[in-house]
């Protein structure tokens, strides 16, 4: 009998946690209660109620919050915005592979900067920085995609400091932020330095991913700059949509939402840790204080281009962890484990298979 | 006593047609329906449902139908795509202005060819192919904004000859064609060339704007390079409201829609006319047939941006007619008539107005 397949590659909710409830009633409440503005043309920064939500939460001015179709989107105009062929461009090695795409696309010069448990590599940071200040960079130090880590308070001082010597922005992409099962908050690299800091985030961990709500913090004159690409690319961004999130959000079911997940997601890294410990003691691998993934190093003398091929034939679906680094070499061994929609007793199955794979 | 202002700017529905039960009914309905799909990552092309119920009525594959964000946004991916800076884009003169700013930013050098009531001039348009064919045409060929003209069969038959001749791409824009008031309907460009032909529309005119929901319909290769291209800007368009759309559609409710609106604006249309004949005797206009606009060209000697200033201040908000011209200069005399979101009465009274100020 052909066991189940079990899939390491989605990086995504399980689609049970969705308050489908919820969801379609306050998509019901938003349209009957606002429908002169959610149905007509509505401009770019976004549906203006959501955007005071989202100031409140921030302790900002709305003209500090811009909303979008999805964080990525608006990471592609930053790029287009702040980006011309030949610039440098750094990001965390490895990143979010989406990121680095868009990075090229823009035509910049993408460097990686290592990343350790505790966050970027400051001596290797600074020896580029020297080499070559960049335009940006991308960092996600809270519970990074695809390696789980945390950066420490002091590397995250130390990463404020030098972009405001060296003048150049920091994108935090910040999805996963709320989503912390362990341990202590740190403070957000935009309060450490909201002038050089370009704040994203969105509703897709938290919420649900198709609603593609996403949005950035910060200076209001790169908002207002923003806003000005974003009219000249799609006049606004969908309504109806933030009208729903704004209604759940005013309705104060985020936050029990929020803690639903973590209390589903905490067992989720535990019985991955375990299974790790007790499937691969000759691998390495982080350890998450929150988020959706850990990364694995695995044993000297892996192959992770083979391991992929032979783990699909024993009914494990795995990602390519060449895909993470702006130097594909570099992922020759690594596995990203992106846990929260696999189940506790499925991921001990999971490990167990790859155990004899390698 | 202060007359009310008469805005004569936004080429938008009035909010009144927006049949908002239908829309949170259906909002609803689709996500009891389908809250995996809808709720979860979903990707570029869109959502299937919709993209299949799209594809029958265009009577094509599926394959061959992207839906996005906003016709608009679909847009600046062909440009992304398909043009490089110093590349050649005809554009109508007059055309919609956004169109000719995407065009711009792309880099391409951006020829605008005269447009008669029956469509381009195509000697012009032979005469610039011949100095060097484009890489593409933006065309809007029913009820064009700003002009409202219908391009004839046998000009729209000589482009689409001219495009597989010269291999260049029309992209033809057509969320005005379902709307037609008086007349016959012709075939589309894509009818004509499906391969040379892509073939955007929406629901912003004929269900809401507020949805942003556009899509293209074009030579399967295209829609999988221009799938490619929006799954590494935003993964997937919003997919809560392309179920809600899906339903709306399948239900039947769109035909009945289109028909109301256009019982509504075909009036409106008709005062339009019979203003500009009573109170703009020296003024020439176009004949539309449907869409949403009437193109005015003021009597000689009429400046538009003094006339834009003094009509402000005498209750009228006009727009800028050169803003649809490549060449600005050429749209000194022009004037861009929204006749759908204004009655009757008030078009009676705006035009009383614009009458004393010419």
């Amino acid at each position: 009998m052909k066991e189940p397949f079990i899939n390491l590659t989605r990086g995504m909710p399980p689609i049970e946690v969705f308050p489908v409830q919820d969801l379609s009633g306050c998509a019901q409440a938003a349209l009957q209660r606002d429908p002169a503005v959610l149905l007509q043309y509505g401009r770019s920064p976004g549906y203006k109620p959501l955007r005071e939500w989202l100031s409140q939460q921030y302790q900002v001015g709305p003209e500090q919050v811009l909303v979008g179709n999805s964080s990525l989107e608006i990471f592609s105009f930053i790029t287009q915005i702040y980006l011309r062929p030949g610039m440098r461009a750094f990001v965390e090695s490895p990143s979010y592979d989406r990121a680095i795409t868009l990075l090229r696309r823009s035509g910049a010069q993408v460097v990686g900067i290592p990343l350790h448990e505790d966050g970027l590599d400051l001596a290797v940071l600074e020896q580029e920085i020297k080499k070559a200040a960049p335009a940006l960079i991308y960092v996600i130090v809270d519970f990074q995609n695809p390696m789980g880590t945390t950066a420490s308070l002091g590397k995250r001082e130390r990463l404020a400091q030098l972009a405001q010597e060296y003048e150049f922005w920091i994108v935090e992409d910040a999805p996963y932020r709320a989503l912390r099962y362990t341990g202590q908050e740190l403070p957000s690299l935009r309060e450490l330095a909201p002038d050089c800091v370009l704040h994203m985030s969105s509703f897709s961990k938290t919420l649900a991913p198709g609603l593609r709500l996403g949005y950035v913090v910060g200076p209001a004159d790169v908002i207002a700059a923003l806003a000005k690409w974003a009219v000249d690319t799609y006049i606004g961004p969908v309504f109806p949509t933030q009208g729903l999130v704004y209604e759940y959000c005013q309705s104060g079911l985020l936050a029990a939402n929020i803690e639903k997940l973590k209390n589903l997601y905490r067992p989720r890294l535990e019985a991955t840790l375990r299974a790790l410990e007790q499937h691969l003691p000759g691998a390495t691998w982080t350890h998450p204080e929150g988020g959706f993934f850990v990364g694995v190093t695995l044993p000297q003398g892996s192959d992770i281009a083979s391991l992929v091929k032979k783990a699909d034939s024993a009914g494990l679906k795995l990602t390519d962890g060449r895909d993470f680094f702006p130097n594909p070499a570099d992922g020759n061994r690594f596995l990203r484990i992106p846990f929260c929609s696999v189940k506790p007793e499925e991921m001990d199955e999971a490990f167990a298979r790859l155990a004899r794979l390698l």
